[in-house]
């Protein structure tokens, strides 16, 4: 090692100037689709993330606690909560600061991508959010108490979620399938993709961290749902 | 923290379980594609790795070091050395455990996934291997000393590597692109995949983690070459 210690200003500097250099993550890096162009549906990244049931609130956070709204998320009444926890499985790595989201459903449901199913050891099945029979047990830890689920652990499938208005103008009704082509930085087709239609949604394809990674996408992104 | 406490020994058991319900990472996890299906070409998932030139292998390692061959890779005279390293980028968070990949080479290259470049925090072009110009700096931490790489990091391209005689079965040359469909946990199809001939390959599709967990196949999974 006797080179590592003459070289580390050297290296804090490269990386101050890497800093300057590189920016931060960015939406559309490099992507074909910027906002604003012809394409048709904005797309949103889900990370992974956590809804919990009124018992599981408590047991995690405390009896009558209460989840704290951070920032409303794009489909009306549900939110980021300040609330996060950590997520464990049979591998002992636990994945931290896993964002809980509002409002509390009627069964607990950890949301992850297949990248994190491998630092945790899980097998999650791809599955619409909500169908959660049959599907992965996990333990989640909180400040106050754990909770581990028998089952509740699932991949999400792509979605779309699409107003009365929008269900109409792309001829779809809810739970149609689509097909949905992306440019990016590595141009791809998304089949099988779930259409969600109600009074109360607003136009936007759902995809998880390993989908926008693999097509090099970001929020504000846009896709095309395309005639297969 | 009241409740953590009386429940560790609760965690440790539903965890000893849960490897048992749940089992190691495979291949083919729920694909459509297993291994000797009627699917055509054969995927090879690259995880982050990195090439070498013999001036970097000895400011990591020492003067006169030769890396130590592990394991063969699928492309002949290809393979995983014994030795890995550690990059870090402007974020200060460090990727440890980073595999070198031998023979050396003309410069030195860090293959990564758009995943990885945002614990990095650099915005590698996605691009054919060797072809660095003008692709992200990186700094390779080593046991004997560090190199920064003024360029040299790149996200792969999804390419397959095929014989003289596969590519005349699949009618195209070296350099050609090609369509392909992947069955996996959710089905997608690649454009643009760059199609390498050369004697001496073996008939393979390389994708990264990313692609390869975002439809969920792994190695030994089949994908098609498709008619776009």
């Amino acid at each position: 090692m006797e080179n590592i210690e003459k070289t580390i200003a050297e290296i804090v500097m490269q990386v101050i100037e890497g800093i300057n250099a590189e920016g931060g993550k960015s939406s559309c890096d490099g992507c074909k689709s910027p906002c604003g162009s012809s394409c048709e549906v904005p797309v949103g990244v889900s990370n992974r993330h956590i809804h919990l049931s009124r018992g599981d609130v408590e047991t995690l956070f405390g009896a009558g606690y209460e989840l704290t709204p951070m920032k409303e998320l794009s489909q009306p009444g549900q939110y980021a909560c300040k609330e996060t926890l950590t997520i464990i499985g049979p591998s002992l790595r636990p994945i931290e600061n896993v964002r809980v989201l509002g409002p509390v459903r009627g069964a607990s449901q950890v949301e992850i991508s297949k990248t994190d199913s491998y630092t945790l050891k899980v097998k999650p099945p791809v599955r619409e959010s909500g169908k959660i029979a049959g599907s992965s047990p996990i333990t989640i830890v909180g400040p106050k108490g754990v909770v581990t689920l028998s089952e509740g652990c699932i991949i999400a499938n792509r979605h779309i979620h699409m107003s009365l208005e929008d269900g109409a103008r792309f001829g779809v009704k809810d739970n149609d399938y689509v097909t949905v082509d992306v440019e990016g930085t590595r141009r791809t087709r998304w089949y099988d993709v779930q259409v969600r239609v109600h009074k109360d949604f607003r136009l936007e394809m759902h995809v998880d961290t390993d989908d926008a990674n693999a097509v090099g996408i970001g929020n504000g992104c846009k896709v095309k749902v395309v005639k297969d």
